[in-house]
């Protein structure tokens, strides 16, 4: 804190939503803070493992662009941690969540290697792990909003979530299984009752992927792929495949069926294939659209910023629309592919304003607006349908202190 | 991972624990990995807040010492992160737990100021906040295990947790209130029915003292404090005031009826008030008491370490009985005032085998033996009764595979 805080002394001066209280009015305000009775008996297995306060109510809320997908709330988060009953889910109509017995689960390593290893759960818990804090993000998060009352940072951007996964690196598995020559990809397929399968580069798998078991200090949840989910950092959610039961090392690029479709046009009119990893990001979540402000006055803005591309360099703010723009403090430890919290101060005059944030990630990336998405992507769409949308979100705060989504109005 | 992993390829060759599979074996384990059918419905509210899997059955305990205590199954987490669910609780019976309406609640700061104030919850979200990973541990955690069948290491360490809280620094609202001259102590009050309330020395709450309304992303459970809690980093757990409604500044040391009687013996016959931060500890969680190891093989031991004072330096696992140390690997980023999770491998060769761990923090604080301890502190008990025992842990395995407390033994 120190000199950075001492500097933002009586920041509340002048502030509305702040009232002090005269000498005077002590003892009766003390009075006024409610001493609370005993709750009522909680539910039957609350010791064991407990709930939320029945006055918390944040929740995830239908995905508005797939039939199964949940998102997460990310306008009510704090830090970095999803809780794990908000984490976004993303169930194709290809996948159905199976119900696993980790005793019976096996994971089976196979195909291009010297020693075909198959381990259970147990055993992958004897060797040696790491514990690290990643996002997990759909490659079909930020669509565009289905018009108003649809447009909040949740329905939008909720499609990412951020969690500590602990598991045994992938590399040392395939070590272990000795790599053959001539092994360039793997395939990774999970135990749903289709078979859901990704192709992913054996140079990405020996890099940092994570065998999970581990999801914010219990195990993986059933929607996340207990009792394994293989985690990818930074590339897109939907090849980090869930309830994996093996992982086939190839010798050449193969398209399992769920892949085939996921391209994305360039402006040559050409597709591209295999656009794993996600951009620089960020948004910010309070204020956001749906929310209003009390009145003028002080607010601390913060938001998430992420890039598949490695740690958050830097992220700027800007509350006049674009015009000028101020660097956001950065809650630390800075993590790579992992959120960012970032927060920046800001007085409201009361006047409209339009928010943004703006993320740069260690190899210089730069988030893009909506605009200049579109001379590159936008060949075949209107507005911005393709996948890994990263463009700039603003948030326009109109006098009555209600906060739209700036990006639908534009 | 680099060259670190390469070292240790092919560590798993001559365990016993991990079957390779013979080329023609392939087909016969494909089919064997089991693919699953889709789960039943869930509960009803699983798609709005998600569940674990029935077949996650880790829970938390009866405090074997505290009538309303629940310790976290610390043999069973990953990572750094406790889930909400599992967060060790000590409600001492002066202690009810309240069902606090957030929009009633009102936080006051008080006393030797120059503008007492007061907020709502919506309030204080609108300040400056920051989110930190901090260990919570009771004063009494550690104690001496109640007989065979209670003396795994959630019975006996089970009463700390680790959490990202979020929310306002406290000295930023004292700042705010302005602080009159002479002003020295803190007095914290809860809203629970007997206004639960400790003294704070002011130095600390202007150091890294919060206010947190954030609990791993969500609103602080009503278990930890909600809609409110203090969190005074490094300082026993009973001081961090839960469902926090007003802080006094003061300018002398009160002490309130619930603090007036945790005070330690000292050497001299005398009673040591005030010992408020907790010392340099660690423990190996797995293996640990109660498990059993299938057999001869390798195997990671993990466990978790933390410090009062700081970050955690280094942590030395002994699989000896303490003849000799080697370092164990700590998981980054370390953290102050936060567990750190260490890992370290090692291949049992059937025989007896005692494991056990040494923290030393940023301050070079080295934890003690018992044997250490009972020097200093063993005055009046002929065991380790006294409040902050943070002596090392050893763990027996026989060879029957079964992991026995030796410090029960001893």
């Amino acid at each position: 804190m120190g000199s950075k805080q001492s500097s933002r002394r009586r920041f509340l001066k002048g502030g509305a939503a702040l009232a002090g209280l005269a000498i005077g009015g002590i003892p009766r305000a003390i009075a006024q803070v409610p001493r609370v009775e005993k709750a009522d008996a909680p539910p039957g297995d609350s010791r064991a493992y407990g709930h939320r306060s029945r006055f918390d109510t944040s929740k995830r809320l239908d995905d508005t662009h797939a039939p199964h997908g949940m998102t997460t709330p990310i306008q009510d988060t704090t830090g970095i941690i999803t809780p794990n009953g908000l984490h976004f889910v993303m169930d194709h109509d290809h996948m159905e969540r199976p119900d696993i017995d980790p005793k019976q689960h096996r994971l089976l390593i196979h195909g291009q290697v010297d020693r075909p290893l198959s381990f259970t759960l147990e055993e992958l818990k004897t060797l040696p792990s790491v514990s690290k804090i990643y996002f997990i993000e759909c490659n079909g998060n930020s669509q565009p909003p289905r018009g108003p009352g649809k447009d909040s940072v949740q329905d939008v951007h909720g499609r990412i979530s951020c969690s500590e996964w602990t598991g045994v690196p992938l590399a040392l598995l395939l070590r272990e299984a000795g790599l053959k020559a001539g092994a360039t990809w793997l395939v990774a397929e999970g135990a749903d009752a289709k078979r859901y399968a990704m192709g992913i580069p054996l140079t990405k798998g020996m890099e940092d992927v994570l065998v999970a078991y581990g999801q914010n200090g219990e195990p993986v949840r059933p929607e996340q792929g207990y009792p394994l989910r293989l985690i990818i950092p930074g590339f897109e959610g939907n090849i980090s495949i869930k309830w994996l039961r093996r992982i086939k090392v190839v010798d050449q690029l193969y398209v399992p069926r769920h892949q085939a479709t996921n391209a994305e046009l360039m402006p040559n009119g050409k597709a591209l294939w295999f656009n794993f990893q996600i951009g620089a990001k960020s948004v910010i979540t309070r204020p956001s659209g749906g929310q209003k402000l009390p009145g003028p006055g002080f607010y601390e803005i913060t938001g998430l910023a992420w890039s598949g591309g490695g740690a958050v360099h830097r992220v700027e703010v800007s509350t006049d629309g674009g015009k000028s723009w101020k660097d956001a403090e950065l809650q630390q430890p800075v993590l790579p592919m992992a959120w960012t919290r970032f927060r920046s101060p800001w007085t409201w005059n009361g006047q409209e304003a339009v928010l943004q944030s703006r993320c740069t990630d260690e190899r210089g990336e730069v988030q893009p607006t909506l605009a200049q998405l579109r001379e590159v992507w936008g060949i075949n769409s209107d507005f911005y349908f393709q996948d890994h949308f990263n463009g700039i979100q603003p948030w326009k705060v109109t006098p009555d202190g209600v906060v739209h989504n700036a990006l639908l109005l534009s």
